[in-house]
């Protein structure tokens, strides 16, 4: 196994540029570079270009360690934003537009939500350095995209035939919460899987909340009119009336309905669908995927119910111009404010030194015959779950 | 014709320095350099200079285009603010002192404000995420100065005589209008003209609001005690109170207070005057001039009523260390707040892939001769002007 | 002596990396290296570590010029905060979580508060671009901290056996007081002293108020359970309840219950105390030093009553991961709102041009010998002082 630091902040390490190919990386086919963008709104965001074959995966140190684009046999991951990215956290004040400034900086295929709060903006309650409850507003979608990574390496391994990028992300004040994220982002030659395993770790002494979320994101060519979110799930209800505008009122199809992609509409606007994804009995794992109409190729999010047990579908079927995109997101919770998810005991609790793990996988399926393969499985879930579908807003998953 | 691309973030190109000479160009006495800035609160900002004959100009790719600082013939353009500037937009939060955050950064000589919004700070109502309606804090001035341009070049054209910088800058963000300036910026050796042709276009495909201004400031040597400020116009009238008093309630004399300067006065407190200004019949190019007391010199700002139909002139003549400045602000409105402006009707709305054009050209008029023909050419326009002066705040111009 | 310039904005001069041994300094065992910081949290932010001798001390300019880290053989002054830094300004933006967003850039050793404002975060009201009085909110310790040094340079003097850093930091903006802070940084071979030597300039020609305090930070080796800090006054009081909840009611035992270290204690909450520092009749030097529980060793801060007539004891002695610290906290003022503090007379008023000059200097007690001279200074100053122990908090320092 061989390792190269990119960046090391207690040692002093940080390089500029590395170019690893497949001598160095003693693994054909590979390569990982790492740069540092210049110039715009990247200026002094660092890149982590990882290619594996027919895999390629671009890595976001300085925001938060998050999956800016990738690409697998020449089909686009990720979508096409309406910014310019990716973008410096210099130029990201979460608290601008009520709260909603961290969409300045958004344009990632998978960007965690998190650490501290992941949902919508709104107050809350939190302890100031007097110990006294103060009132302050939480911004939408939480800091962790806009950190930058306080260590970053790469591990070529030719006998287990994986490369990995692994970056440690620190949420952190005197007076605050300290969580850190390690993740470790592996892909393996042959495959489409890029398999990112993270644990959050409640690095104080004192108990604290952690809220994570996967807001994996996914445009054309998976995405187009007709292309469905496939899904097993216990319950989904809609998360506000705009949502619930879009099921037609009929529990028998809503769920077809909630699950099937417009064509891009100019104006759309977003609509929001909270599932319990479903697993196996006595197994956690679960999957969803975004399957392309012709059944050609499906974009598939593998997670752990055990770990995530919330599941976001995020339909802004919008004009390509405004970012026309599906968002899967399974998550610790729902998006909602962070008061509300702590009243229904969706927020998770760490004890000092306690760990939260998370394992998402991405994969690609190409072809009627794997395509139908993901649809089995998520199918054969579906059928052991109990499938209740709520046509408007329910209490189970937030505000009504 | 030759070109140098200095910056394109989409093709991943960024200059650091760039040192283009005579032979480089292929004109006399003409240079074009760029570098990046280093220290202090300018750190990482981008600044290209143009030199054309005896006339120079600092544009800064980083503060969204606009021109830092000129001289021509030796004379300072521009004025000095009690700011080290350029300021990099990462020490700009513009929500800051209750929306008075640009402030900080603020020392260019030619500054646009917009695109979203260009005035005073204050509540207006926007979009959020799930197309419900919500109350947002505008900040002053809007954001374009702070965002970093993503495409620069520059232009030799020895045949025409002339070089251009050009360059690209968009304000974006999912849910949000995408905005798009173009602006190139041209001069020609022998002249003192600036030629600042914009256009803004909306990328979007929903209808946008614009607001454009250009924050023109000069300080000495055009602006002293009893300099004054030539504008041709249909009507005028203080922006409130405090300008008011500067009218003596004369509307026969009052158009003169309003347009002579004062020598630097400790704690002088800003008076801003809302022009219409005029242009000759069927033909929109109109000019304003800040004439030297001796008339040995002026300076000259044109622009087109019908792209730019609003004019403020601003007057801060505090003392030197406070900003001794005038300000001429050719606009697409006044600089009151946006729900202001919208209600009169003044924000322009673009509809999906439309462009507003702007072109503003700065000279200077050097000599008695030059500023004479300065202040006929406007005295001519004046005289068919219907000149209504308003000695107090009116409805057709702001809150009264 | 011989000088070497870091930077000078004015004068386009700023040097990336700077390695200056004996030879260069013309001084045995010192050098001085200046290098910038790369990747995490610290991208961006330039640093200047000073060596002489024994002792070395690690300089800011990014931050104000703080003082991040300082050792003496081999103890480490400062503490472990809870934050990966140092941060740069970019990241911090000081509005956040109801103004405490400085916290987030807070891991230095001896950082500056002020100069606008230097306490608890709360509403004031200042004067807006149109000279009308409007409430801002003030944030936690003000801007100085995360405003970069415009100019810097380092000074060897083999004659004088002294080693200089100086830096000037501005706090500026249109419409907004012009603080220039001016600072030496001394060492002397042999000596663990540090001194910094600060001027404050109104460079305004209107009246400017000022606040500035000196957060010298210590944690383990002089912070222990047990460890007590010695401080001459002649009035203290705690700050709020949960202050005087350490103080037991009992003004005999007060001073030491306020002034006696905990071990690091999960969850412990900050407890403030304000003391009206004493020093010898006719003269204003005083001292404070925290002295450990064995008597072995004491960290010692000197300042000026006349220049700063106020000093705060932070105690924070919560869990090592928490940031086990405890600061000693000369200034013009205390840590109030400014607006309190204005009510109160604390708020320093500068005339146009005027200085305020504040000179704080660190030192290191080692051996019993030093620590029981240290004690007796400042007892002989204590013996002298009238020692009014409040138990609650009281009028003459805040709100009660």
């Amino acid at each position: 196994m061989r390792q190269w630091t990119l960046c090391d902040h207690a040692a002093g390490v940080w390089v500029e540029t590395v170019d690893l190919g497949p001598a160095e990386l003693g693994m054909p086919d590979c390569r990982i570079t790492k740069r540092r963008l210049r110039g715009g709104l990247s200026d002094g965001v660092d890149l982590v270009q990882v290619t594996c074959g027919e895999l390629s995966v671009a890595i976001l140190p300085t925001r938060g360690m998050g999956l800016w684009r990738g690409s697998y046999r020449g089909l686009d991951l990720g979508w096409q934003a309406p910014v310019h990215g990716p973008v410096h956290p210099s130029h990201v004040v979460t608290g601008e537009r009520g709260g909603l400034g961290w969409l300045r900086g958004f344009d990632e295929w998978v960007v965690r939500c998190g650490l501290d709060n992941n949902g919508a903006p709104g107050p809350d309650t939190v302890l100031d350095n007097n110990g006294n409850p103060i009132t302050v507003q939480l911004d939408l979608h939480g800091r962790i995209a806009n950190t930058p990574a306080h260590y970053v390496s790469v591990t070529a391994d030719p006998a287990q035939e994986v490369l990995q990028v692994t970056g440690h992300v620190a949420e952190s004040a005197l007076f605050h919460p300290l969580l850190e994220l390690q993740t470790t982002i592996s892909v393996t030659p042959g495959s489409s899987r890029i398999t990112i395993a993270d644990t959050v770790i409640n690095r104080q002494v004192v108990p604290a909340e952690l809220e994570l979320l996967y807001h994996c994101n996914f445009g054309p060519p998976f995405l187009a009119e007709g292309s469905r979110v496939a899904v097993p799930y216990h319950a989904m209800a809609p998360r506000d009336k705009r949502a619930a505008e879009g099921l037609g009122g009929d529990p028998d199809t809503a769920s077809v309905r909630a699950t099937t992609s417009l064509a891009p509409t100019a104006g759309y606007i977003e609509q929001c669908y909270f599932f319990r994804p479903a697993a196996l009995p006595e197994d956690g794992a679960s999957l969803a995927a975004l399957i392309a109409p012709d059944l050609s190729r499906a974009a598939v999010v593998r997670f752990d119910c055990r770990q995530l047990p919330c599941l976001t579908l995020w339909k802004n079927t919008a004009a390509t111009e405004q970012g026309y995109v599906i968002g899967i997101e399974p998550a610790t919770n729902y998006p909602n404010t962070r008061a509300v998810e702590r009243a229904a005991g969706r927020v998770v609790n760490l004890e000092p030194g306690a760990r939260h793990g998370a394992q998402v996988m991405l994969e690609v399926a190409l072809g009627e015959e794997q395509v139908a393969g993901v649809a089995a499985e998520i199918g054969q879930i579906h059928d052991t779950a109990s499938k209740t579908t709520h046509v408007q807003p329910h209490a189970d998953f937030g505000p009504t």
